[in-house]
């Protein structure tokens, strides 16, 4: 698109910090590409919600599916209860805008330490379903408050939606050089769910004939990603597990400062969303202390996702060769100055 | 008691291997106290199901109950379809003898390697719910095979369940030196059950008030779990995120080789269940190269439960120093030399 048309959700904490940062990186990345961004800003977060009691209106949403793509920096806030904006406002747009894939690399980036003493070369992408399993809403409870509670979650896994995010899965796996995909689930113990996504990535393997599969529990995935993280290339598993798996695959590849995600709606009919995996981090907000470097990494995907490759390959080249430079800057920089850095990376 | 009534279920793969060693090192300990061990062995697992169609009946049940407490191999075989013998056997024995807490340490012994380059003082237990959440096996699909399947599993949480495993981590928090209680819990999503754990904390706090409480979303304690675990005293958690937490806690302190657990009814209405986390192996099975420690740690757990502390702290001591020893050690040693080195050392 000539115009990129951006809705910017910057939400709290350290989210305006962070986005603030990713939108400098933007705009150097599409400098002199004839591209230029439009964004619009939504007041969606804490702020909006103590002042009005709203967290995510059908005008909010009608007004960002107007848009090419979504920035979001970081939703929560400890004065809101839990749960109301990650379910009414982030879990939301996911869902209203069907953000079935949820990408996530878990690349550790040459320069970087990780916790693990000999994490090897770790270069991976989860593929978490957006859409389906626990995340649903579909809980309850009765007799709230009572020695007779009883509080269930639901999680719905359909063909129609295990297949579609199995099937980009296996297209991102092919297209990679090594090949391979790798269903993270509990089918000894979630029987009707784990079946559902075996049989699925069995049936969808057989237009992938050159993609070689296997197999973990979710348990035994967390060892290998600390035993044997290089072992992965793509992984696919559902929402709740994806969840924990990409925290995990974030902290051995250098921390959720580093961490991007992306939103993905392949189908295109409605805006996808890219975000850094960290929360708002109420703890640090305003201090200039965060690191924006996965919002900008997040911007990468954006760029990518937009078919503006050569601009999303500066924004990465520039992270990497300022990541491979850190360990030995006499300080730690601020939020914005690692920003400004990134800029002038990418500005060349 | 001055005989102990043990129900061995040894299982499959590798679940024969250790357990013979567990039951040697038993012996060992128990030998000078007076206390004497009668075991009986219970053919469940994939040999008795290829030849019967059985998991477990209500006659071995009955049999397994009439037992102070039972050592349990390993169960699983990829002979038998995903689920048959972890839901009809493993998951059976927990449920119908009422194993509410599951208790797992997580400890690094001194001399053992841990994947982290860095990781400090690792010693926590986490105590996992053993009875509810996901593994309650309420699920379900419908039009299975076609195009508009639609697979549920519910995660059932009770007030009853919730508040007696969590008044039992309670109890052992405020028996440690740290006295510090951590609820793992995703209650920004899973907002019914995650409110019903919170609040329930919270509640029984009240009868603890020296113990020190916080929550992590189990996504940020994975992260945590490799980056700083020295920060764990007691973990309290759901089943599946336990199940979860636990083989990463087992791969940070030197691999399910290593890991015991405790399957405990603390009421005492049913015997309790000793076994390694790790599960059959069938790779390794058959060859003698599994490590017997788990069991054998897991055996101690056993003897604390029985109130054999001192026999107890005897199988502790004797796997601490000879973890100690095993990096100057000139090879690996088989299954069975291992269980005969740390028989030895608990007789000597
Ligand atoms: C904030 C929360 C709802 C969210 C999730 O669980 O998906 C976050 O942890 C993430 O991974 O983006
Ligand atoms: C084998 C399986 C059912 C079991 C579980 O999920 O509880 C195992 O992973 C464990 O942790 O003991």
């Amino acid at each position: 698109p000539a115009d990129l048309r951006l809705a910017v959700v910057a939400g709290d904490g350290i989210g305006t910090e962070v986005v603030e940062q990713g939108l400098l990186v933007l705009e150097a990345a599409l400098h002199g590409t004839g591209t230029r961004v439009a964004t619009t800003d939504f007041d969606l977060g804490a702020r909006r919600w103590h002042a009005t009691g709203e967290t995510l209106t059908d005008g909010d949403l009608d007004a960002i599916r107007a848009h090419d793509a979504i920035l979001l920096g970081a939703i929560g806030d400890p004065t809101v209860p839990s749960g109301v904006l990650e379910r009414g406002l982030l879990l939301k747009l996911r869902f209203a805008l069907d953000h079935y894939v949820n990408l996530r690399p878990g690349r550790l980036y040459p320069g970087v330490t990780s916790p693990l003493a000999d994490p090897g070369d770790v270069d991976f992408v989860v593929v978490r379903e957006g859409t389906e399993g626990p995340y649903v809403g579909n809980g309850g409870a009765i007799r709230v408050g009572t020695p007779h509670e009883v509080a269930n979650e639901v999680s719905v896994n359909t063909a129609f939606g295990v297949e579609r995010v199995v099937r980009d899965a296996f297209a991102r796996a092919a297209a990679r050089p090594r090949k391979k995909l790798t269903l993270v689930h509990k089918h000894n113990v979630l029987v009707h769910a784990g079946h559902l996504w075996r049989r699925t990535v069995e049936a969808v393997n057989a237009e992938f004939p050159d993609v070689t599969v296997d197999y973990l529990h979710v348990d035994a995935a967390t060892i290998f990603l600390v035993t044997n993280p290089s072992r992965f290339d793509v992984i696919v598993t559902d929402n709740l597990f994806g969840d924990i798996l990409t925290d995990l695959a974030a902290a051995i590849t250098g921390g959720i400062g580093l961490a991007a995600s992306a939103n993905i709606n392949p189908d295109r009919t409605a805006p996808s969303m890219f975000e850094p995996v960290h929360g708002s981090a109420p703890d640090i907000a305003g201090q200039g202390k965060a690191d924006p470097t996965a919002t900008v990494l997040s911007v990468a995907m954006l760029l990518e996702h937009l078919g503006l490759s050569d601009a999303a390959r500066r924004v990465e080249s520039a992270v990497a060769s300022d990541l491979a430079e850190r360990g030995s800057a006499e300080r730690v920089r601020s939020t914005a100055e690692v920003g400004k850095d990134l800029a002038a990376r990418v500005a060349g």
